[in-house]
């Protein structure tokens, strides 16, 4: 049982994907060195993932702020990857590898504690990814991972990025329901401040590893609905 | 194996919705009753449900020739529901009725071959409803009837209605395919038609009694890479 009234009327839950539901800096590691070692590379792979981290608000800015039109997550992750790539000097990859490379994005698994606590909530809730990634990816990372979404939200059907009002708005849109009836759920506190200002209810979990050991949010440091250690304890906050 | 060229590129399928995987006839017809029949009414509930559906493609047409714009087909379906209500005679219902009788097509039950044969193509093919139906009216389908989607297209992504282009090249454009690596499944000529003129491949299933006995396609009426008795056949012709 749900004690919080504020939490008994939501219907929905969207889910941040980047560090909240997935492991993207192991992973993304994991796939860019199955991909360049055997082209004679020997980098510091982990690096080589926050390299490509780092470029990430700022690419999605430029969308943002006007500067330049909405694309999808994997163009502005190729732009990002161009950048950051002769740092490593890695240069003169054949466009084949360039674009593997890219869907490294799409390869990510989730952390351990997320396939069986979606399957939980999906009982009760209705449940999608509201992220900055595509349609493509959130699909990709869907069936490598086993998730059963009830549908896909977030960056593309919006056309603007988090923290954008439009795409918390547009999830809530899309499934018929009032900001209030839905929940956002993000490991990362920036995320759901916005998502609280466009009225609709948050959770937060605690990923403290995402960018690396003791490096990510152990607690809200805004004001949430509910809070978990983990997805798994977040399910079992929401009484399911 | 399908031997087919044409065919073993396809990594998508797309589904018509109404009548295809559906049956909206003895659906409609039974929500309708268990909504109006405790308020007093005697209708051919058949009937009823038939006048409906008549008014669908007008209600369509309207947005496809721009003469208004854009709508969840709910709100059609609402549009179209008070036109043809006084012609039975039903009138004066509580707004809470009206909205919830405008639902009845939120709980339609799938044709008995659909889940399973879902199922079995998902492990194959991407998988995703390309319906004129909104976001919301696919996703209370689909946990009614245990589909597992991979994504939710159609007309609401691309802000027109079938047999429009731009809804069946959106689907291909979110999931990063070519239009022939699509196919298109419906059992409604027109409808793969269309898709076909779009580049994408086509599968035809029969549903024989879609308006009632022996109203429906039988067959294709117009070329197709594929057809099938029903969904099961399809998947069977399809190799899963």
């Amino acid at each position: 049982m749900v004690e919080n009234p504020s939490i008994s009327q939501v219907q929905a839950l969207f889910f941040d994907v980047f560090g909240t539901l997935m492991d993207w800096r192991t992973s993304v590691a994991r796939e860019s060195r199955l991909i360049l070692e055997p082209l004679g590379y020997q980098l510091d792979w982990l690096a080589f993932a926050d390299a490509w981290r780092n470029e990430y608000q700022p690419g999605m800015e430029e969308v943002r702020s006007g500067k330049i039109p909405f694309s999808k997550l994997d163009v502005l992750h190729r732009r990002n990857l161009e950048r950051f790539l002769p740092r490593f000097n890695v240069t003169g990859l054949p466009e084949a590898v360039m674009r593997d490379l890219n869907l490294a994005w799409h390869r990510l698994d989730a952390w351990p504690d997320v396939p069986g606590a979606l399957i939980r909530l999906k009982t009760r809730y209705r449940i999608a990814p509201c992220s900055n990634g595509n349609i493509s990816l959130g699909v990709d990372l869907a069936r490598r991972n086993k998730f059963s979404w009830d549908a896909i939200f977030g960056s593309e059907i919006a056309g603007d990025f988090k923290p954008k009002p439009r795409v918390y708005l547009a999830a809530c849109e899309a499934l018929d329901l009032a900001p209030e009836q839905c929940m956002m759920v993000a490991a990362h506190s920036r995320d759901l401040k916005s998502a609280a200002e466009c009225g609709l209810r948050t959770g937060h979990i605690a990923r403290p590893h995402e960018f690396g050991p003791n490096t990510g949010e152990t607690g809200p440091i805004v004001p949430v609905d509910i809070a978990g250690s983990d997805l798994a304890d977040l399910a079992t906050k929401l009484g399911v």
